[in-house]
C-alpha cells in the first residue's frame, strides 16, 4: 500500500497537530503510506463555535487543493467542510465525528460522546440527525473545563471517567467516543475505567482511510 | 502496533479464504499486527439460508477460544456469530458486514449492497434494520449467478456492474458495498466502473481492527 | 376450525412445556385445533446467551420437520429459528416475542417487558429494532433472580409487580409482555396489581395462530 | 374460556354484518365465549370519509356502553372510535385496522393494504404513522370500482389479486391485509393466487380478543 | 392582501374566544384581510375527551361550509375536524396543534408543550407521531388544575413557568408551545420567565394563514 | 405590532432581492412592523456549492450585528448562517428553507421541492434529515436549467410545472415548496396548474416572523 494520508488539524493549534501526529503512529508500517498532519493556519485557536466551523472551510478547501494526497482526514469533531472539501478533490475525504462514531457501532449498541464544551452539543447532534445515526447515540456529556484546566491531564482525565461513568450508567451507552482530536492519549486508561471500548476518532478515521486505499498496492 | 488479528471465514471452502487473503496484503506492514485468516473446516460450503447463520456459530465460538487473537473478524456477510463470539472473548469482534455498511456512510449518503443470492436479502434487510440504517440504505441487487458462473470472473465482473448500475441509477446509492467476502479483486475495476467508492467489507473490518488496536504499540 | 398449532418449547425443561400447556387451555375449544406442546429435548435447560439462542435452531428446524402442523409456535421469547423454522415448512410460523408484543400494541401505547435476566435485554433491543418496533417500547427491566428465588412464585411475583410498576411509572408503559414463556400463571394477579392490560406471550401467538387457520373450515 | 366478545359494524349494513359474523364461525367453539355481530343503525351505508369516521363515534359509544361484553371489536378498517370506546369500557377494545396489520406483521416483513377506495389511503397512512408502523407497510392499493361492481364477487376477488400482485411485486409486500371488513369469502383464495399469507383484520382482531380473555376460564 | 381569515374556537365557550380574538388583534392591518373569530355554540364548554374531539366535527364542518372564509384556522389543540373541514371547503384550513408546533421547529430543537390536563397527552403524542414530529418533541406536562383553578391567572402563570422549567431542565426543550387556545396572554411572561421561545398556537396559525394569503393581491 | 423584519439576501444579486422585497408587499400593513429586504454585497452571485453556503456566513453574521432587527429571515433556500446567526444576535432568526417546508406540513402530507440545481439536492436531503423531516419529504426535482434560460419566465414557468407534476405523480407530493428564494411569482399559476398548495419559503418566513413578534404590540 502506498500513497499519503494527509491529515488536517483545522484549528491553529500546533500542540493539538503533535498530539494527533503521535497518535497515528501505530498505522505508520514500512511499505505502508505516508501520513502527514498539519495545521491550518488560518484556523482560530479552538474550533468552538458555528461561526468557527464555517470560517475554517475556505482555507481549508485551499489546503486540500494545495496539498497531493490520496486521501485526507480533517481531524476536527465538528467535520467542518466535509462536503465542501469532497467538491475540490478527487481523493476520499474523511471526518473525524462521523468515523469515530461508525467505527463506535462496529464495537457496541449506543455509543456515548465525551465533548469538550457543552456548547457544542447542540451542534453535534442536528449533525449526528443528518446522519441518521440518533437513535443509536445514548448521549453526550461534556467536561466542563476551562482552557487552564484542559492543560492538566490529572484533572482532564478524571473529568473523562467521570463523564464515561455518567455516559455509562446513565445513558445506557457500551461504547465511548472521544468527542475531540487530540486525545487519544486518554484513550487506553479511559476504557480500563469504564471497562469498555473507547474509539479516538481520527484513529478511526485513519483505519477507514488505510482501508479505502487498500487494494491500490 | 503488535498483536494478531484473526479472520475467520466461517464456510469451508479453503478459496474464499484465500480471497481473503490476498485482499488484506496491504495491511501488513513491518511492525505491524499479524493477519491470519483462517476457515472454518466446520462451516456449509456456502452460507445461503438462516439455518447455515445459525449452525456455524457453535464451531465458531469454538474457533474463537482455541486461538490467541487481539481482534478477531467474522468474514462473511450475515456476520454469523457476531453476539456470541463476544460472549466468549474479551477482544474485539467485528462483523464484515456491519463494518462494511459502516466505512460506506464514511464515503457517501447512501449505500448499495451487491448480493450473491435474492434470497438473502430479506435477512440482511432485517439485519440493518436492527443497526438503525435502513434509512440510509438505497437498495440490495443480487447478481443472480448459479455456483458455475460464479466461478467465471468476467462473468461476475458483468453482472457485478450491472446490479452497481441498478443501485446508483434506480435506488440512488452513491456508494456500494460487495456484499460477500472474497471479492475484493472486483473492487477497483467496479469503482472505475460506476464512479464511486466500492466497499470491500474485510477490508474495511481489517482496517478497523488496525484502528482498534491502534493504541496498543 | 381444524388442525393442529404444535407449540415447541425450545429448552429442555419438561416444567417450563406443562405451564405453557396449561395456559393454552382455554383455546381448546370443542371442533377447534388441537394444540399440543412438546420440549425440545435437545436445547439447553434455559436459552439465556446468544449461543443457546444458535444452538436450538438445528434440532428445532428438524421438530418442525418431523412434526405434523397446521401452524406452529417458537415458545420461547427469543424467537430462536423463527426465520429458519419458516425456510423448511410451509405452515404458518409464529414467535412468542413478535406476538407477544405485537399483541400488546393493540391494547395500548407503549409497551414494557419484564425479561428474567439483565443479560438478555441488549438481545432483545436488537431484535426489536429489527421489527421497527422501538418506538413504541417503553422498557425493559428484568427480575433480577437466581434460578432458586425463581421457583418461588411469591417471590416472582413480588418482583413481577416490582419491575412492572418501574415500567409502569419510570418507562412510561401503559402495557405489559411478560418477557418469557410458561408465565402465565401470573397475568390476571398483575393486570390486577397494576391496573393495566399484561400480555403472556404464549396466548398472544395462539391466539394468532387461530386466527391464521380461521378460515380452514 | 367464557364471556362475549362483541364485534360493531359501524356502518348501517346488514350486509356487511352478515359476512362480518360468517367469517368468524370457525372461533365459536364448545364452551367458547359467545361472539356476536351487531350493525350500527345510526351510522352510513359505508364509512367512506373523514366526517363519516367522525360521526359514527357517538353511536358506537352508546352501543359499547349499552351491549355488556368482555372485548369489543370495532369491524371498521378505520377503528372508528377505538380510543373513545376505551373511555367508555373497561373491557378491552380491538380497531380491526390495528390488529389486521399487527397480525400480518407476524407473518412477514412489511405489509400491503388492498383498500376498497383511493380517498381512504391518505387517512391510513396517518393513521399507519400515528401507530409506528410506517417503515414496515409497503403500500396499499385500492380496487377502484363502484358499489355496483362491490357487489360482483368475480369482478372484486380479480381485482383483489391484481391489487395483491402490485403490492407483491411493485412494492415488496410479502404479507397482505385486507383493509376493508367483510372480505374474508376473498381470504383463501387471494393466498392461493398471490403465493403469500394474506390476512381479514377482523378474523385478526377476535384472534387478540381470545387470547385477551384466555385466561378468565 | 384582502380576504378573511376565520378563526373557530370549537368549544362553547365565549371568554375563550375573547382571548382569542385579543391575541391577533397584532396581525389585525390596514389593508389586511378580515380576522374574525366565532363560537361553536353546540361545542361542549371544554374539549377534553376522544369523544369530545370526535363531536365538533359535524358542527365544525357545518360552519365551515356556511361562513365565507379565504382561510380556516381551527383554534383547539386536539385539531378536531381538519382533515374534515378539508373535505367540505377548497380554502386552506389550519389546525393550531400542527401549526404551534411546526412554528416551534423554525425556533429551536426540540419542543416541549404545556397541556391543560394530563389526559389529553396520549391523544397529543398519537397525534404528533401521526405528524412524524416525535422525535423532535422533547415532552410535554400538564398545569395540573381545576376548572377554578384555571380562572386564577396568578396561579396559571406560576404552574405554566413551573411546568415549561421542568420541560427545559428535565426534558430538554428548547422552545415551549402553549398546548391550548386562548392562552397568550401568558407568552411574554413565560419566554420572560424561561429564557427562550414560547409559541402561542394560534398566533402561529395566523401567521401561517396569512403567508398562504399573501400572494393574492 | 411595531418593530423591524430584516430579511437578508446571502447572494449579491440585487435583482433576487428586488423579487423577494415584491412577494412581501402583501405583508406591509398599516401599523405592522417594517419588512427591510437587503443584499449581502459579499455573496457569490449565486449559492450553488458547498462552500458558497459556508464562505457567506461570516459576512451575513457581520450584517446581522450591524443592522438592528427584531427579527431576521435568511432568504436562501440552504439556510446558510442561519445557526451561526442565532449566536450573534438575541432577536429570532429564521432559515427561509426550514420555514418553508414546516409551513407546508401545515398544507398537506408530503412535501415536494423544485430546486434550481440537481448538486443542491443532497446538501438539501442532509440538511432535511437533520430537521427530522424526511419521512415526510416525498421528493426534490431540478429545473435543470442553464443561467440563461433562468432569465425567460416562460420557460422557468414551464419547467416548474413540469417538476411540480412529476413530484405530485411519481413521488406522491400533495403541497410543492419553491426551493428558492425569488420565485414567489410563479407560486398562484403553478398553484393553479399542479391544483395543490405552493409554498414560497420567503413569505413563509416573513409569516412566522410576523407570528413572533405577534404578542409585542
Amino acid at each position: 500500500m502506498s500513497g499519503r494520508i494527509l491529515v488536517i488539524n483545522p484549528n491553529s493549534s500546533e500542540t493539538v497537530t503533535g498530539d494527533i501526529d503521535r497518535a497515528l503512529d501505530g498505522f505508520r508500517g514500512a511499505g505502508g503510506p505516508a501520513i502527514d498532519c498539519i495545521t491550518l493556519a488560518e484556523g482560530p485557536p479552538g474550533i468552538e463555535t458555528e461561526r468557527h466551523v464555517n470560517e475554517v472551510v475556505a482555507p481549508l478547501c485551499h489546503a486540500v487543493r494545495r496539498e497531493q494526497a490520496s486521501a485526507v482526514v480533517i481531524a476536527c469533531f465538528s467535520d467542518p467542510g466535509l462536503y465542501a472539501a469532497r467538491e475540490v478533490t478527487g481523493s476520499p475525504v474523511f471526518g473525524i465525528a462521523q468515523c469515530g462514531m461508525l467505527a463506535a457501532l462496529a464495537r457496541g449498541e449506543r455509543f456515548g460522546i465525551i465533548a469538550i464544551l457543552d456548547a457544542s452539543i447542540p451542534r453535534h447532534c442536528r449533525y449526528i440527525a443528518s446522519l441518521g445515526l440518533s437513535e443509536r447515540m445514548a448521549g453526550e456529556r461534556a467536561l466542563g473545563l476551562g482552557v487552564t484546566a484542559l492543560a492538566n491531564e490529572e484533572v482532564v482525565g478524571a473529568r473523562m471517567t467521570a463523564a464515561g461513568e455518567r455516559l455509562r450508567d446513565e445513558d445506557g451507552a457500551d461504547v465511548i467516543v472521544l468527542g475531540c482530536a487530540g486525545m487519544a492519549r486518554y484513550r487506553r486508561q479511559l476504557e480500563a475505567n469504564l471497562g469498555c471500548a473507547v474509539i479516538d476518532p481520527t484513529q478511526a478515521a485513519v483505519g477507514m482511510a488505510l482501508a479505502a486505499l487498500g487494494a491500490d498496492r
